[in-house]
């Protein structure tokens, strides 16, 4: 089901007018949701979405999304969805999410050339989230989650940058606050084109990767109280020095990563990120460390082994260290698992087109992660040179943005019922 | 030799009064070097001392001195001087420094109301060292750094405040730049009263502390550099952590650091009090952790014997994470060991008033570190409430201060040849 690679590339780069910036290297575009480069690229998609014949729903939270009905589809059947977002990280790459925006419409356009030969049975959405990066509001996968029930749109609508502007304000201001339903879970199933953010295609020569888990996170954090006392006058065997006691702890963090990773879940990662000494002069003993933990795995009971782990080693530290601590797991988000239907069909698409695929994992979160917990969902990834996003030169030569889309069509076309 | 309690209070009192502050518990003050605080401190200095009838000399960094030649001594001999400073930190106490100056001058009143009972060969200088704190300049022990010759005065003059305004300007708006030379190394003996800033004596229940020796100091910062990545996209063997060798590090030191204390020199002490991540952000691997090793002790081997582990522990990181390291004894301050004839002195004083002595160590710098590389010189300590100071409640009860004064003048007496 090969694409118009012409085509593809003029949406992403009409797009990537939008919010451009002066670069030293690459292509880079700020658009935060609410802002003049936010109203013109919606405005541009909305376009584009009319000029194939789709017709156009606007949900409360601003979510895109337009319909093909095809030829011989039942207009009330659940339609097969696929999209990513247009929104960007300050001075961000021009692909991350606009390329799986506009893949989904040239995948729609080229079976549109093609609905006679093809017979789909179901209509098919093609979708742009409101805010999946969080840039704005703080809360990334803003839109599918309201889309997919786990947040009320009025919570979101709430929720203010910070000037203090909230969601609401923003969206009227660009007119992008619609009055229709996109509800995910009355999808059939749902596709996702995202570039990697990774090297993993690119170190095996693949045209596409198969994402067939979403890695789970869970942020803890813990604070350890000693006492801070002068550098000079406190003997060695008085102190109550948090720091030496947090560098127990981040060494043993690490030791418990490492014997997870290595014996239960090669995948799972353990990171002590930030780490703040307090009052933090060279002359006083640390009074109190606080940090940061981030763990992720595609398996749950990997997070959850690290996470104990942690917990039970910052409790020792009260018996051999003159120290207080405590821990807090605040964030805690499951992996998710895509649809074995799903990937099939991705993995059969791309090896009728004698595309080499990899069936692989994410550990990055994309609103894919959302929409999987309410129906049968599959994520693709293109290569991106040297791994390199949130940044100008972010790229994915466009041969590669056309094979991904291929394979996106083909996806679509399968899960349509052709 | 007991002093007046009443002249000593209202020296301190009166002095107490110039940059006052209003403090929620206590008294304080802010006297920073050339500020309309400092030039009223020091004139009403200069009056006291010509009130005594002693000669007032003031050299190029705005050091004081005020001499006095008693009736049967040579005025060409090699003078007795003590002192200490007037300047303070922002929001300090009253007694760290001022103590010291107004002691030695009441020291001096004391002793010319006996000159014709006690017989002194030598004249007696009363100083006050300039920017003891280093709280405009960033250099501490200045005054007395130029007195010993360790630093030019014209190096001193052009050190700026954050301003960017020079010592020297600021030591002409108050007219404090002087022509006169003041030279420590002339001195036969030096002697200078401070307030502990510790609870060794309240806990001894002693009325005075001669200080044998003052910690030397050293200070090293090590650097420690991995690589930053993404904390999900990384997986735990292809990291360069910096924080997670960092940590391992801190262990080692304090290890170091107890083992020197247990097994060299028990006064030892080992602080890493200043550490800092980067990026330092929950969800990046750290790249690069840069650190402040702070090492004390009066005996230098033992300061060296923990720098040098130090060392060798950063260089054998390099060998066990995938980092690079790098280490620098960037400052070195030697201990400083009291003269014996002049802590004999000092407690042959306190012997005789019937005054409880505790022969101890200075764990803090003090303007006697510099003038005991020149000439033999003597630290004594007043107790200190619970140890505070640099605090508007530090504080030491006048009774305890006109005891400690009565020992510095006993040992004044001493030295000049009574």
């Amino acid at each position: 089901m090969q694409v118009s690679q012409q085509r593809l590339r003029e949406d992403i780069e009409a797009n990537a007018r939008f919010g451009d910036i002066d670069a030293p290297a690459g292509r880079g575009r700020t658009v935060l949701t609410g802002s003049d480069a936010d109203r013109r690229a919606r405005e541009y998609f909305v376009e584009r979405l009319r000029d194939a014949g789709l017709s156009v729903r606007i949900d409360a939270v601003g979510n895109v999304a337009g319909r093909w009905v095809p030829a011989g589809a039942d207009p009330d059947a659940a339609p097969v969805a696929a999209g990513s977002h247009l929104d960007s990280v300050p001075e961000g790459g021009i692909f991350d999410g606009p390329l799986g925006v506009y893949a989904a419409l040239e995948a729609v356009r080229t079976l549109q050339e093609r609905d006679a030969d093809v017979s789909l049975d179901r209509p098919i959405d093609v979708v742009s989230f409101t805010e999946e990066e969080g840039a704005r509001f703080s809360h990334g996968l803003l839109g599918s989650s309201v889309a997919t029930g786990a947040r009320d749109a009025d919570d979101a609508l709430a929720f203010h940058d910070a000037d203090g502007t909230t969601l609401e304000t923003h969206l009227d201001a660009i007119d992008f606050r619609g009055t229709d339903t996109i509800d995910a879970a009355a999808w059939d199933a749902w596709a996702e084109l995202h570039i990697e953010q990774g090297t993993v295609l690119e170190s095996a020569g693949a045209g596409v990767g198969v994402v067939d888990a979403i890695t789970g996170i869970t942020t803890c954090t813990a604070d350890i109280v000693g006492e801070a006392d002068h550098a000079g006058a406190t003997p060695m065997d008085e102190r109550r020095d948090a720091l030496v006691a947090a560098s127990e702890f981040v060494v043993d963090f690490r030791a418990a990563a490492d014997d997870v990773a290595q014996n239960q879940s090669a995948t799972a990662v353990g990171t002590v990120g930030q780490f703040d000494v307090t009052p933090n002069a060279r002359n006083i003993v640390p009074g109190e460390v606080t940090l940061q933990m981030d763990i992720r795995d595609v398996n749950y009971r990997a997070m959850n082994a690290i996470a104990e782990r942690a917990d039970a080693a910052l409790a020792r530290l009260e018996t051999t260290h003159p120290v207080e601590t405590s821990f807090d797991r605040y964030r805690d988000q499951r992996p998710s698992r895509m649809a074995d239907d799903c990937v099939d069909a991705a993995l059969d698409a791309a090896a009728t087109e004698d595309i080499d695929a990899k069936r692989m994992h994410s550990a990055a979160m994309h609103d894919t992660a959302n929409v999987a917990s309410v129906t049968d969902a599959v994520l693709l990834f293109a290569p991106s040179a040297d791994g390199l996003s949130h940044n100008p030169r972010e790229w994915t030569d466009w041969v590669d943005c056309a094979t991904a889309a291929s394979v996106l069509a083909g996806t679509l076309a399968r899960l349509a019922g052709a």
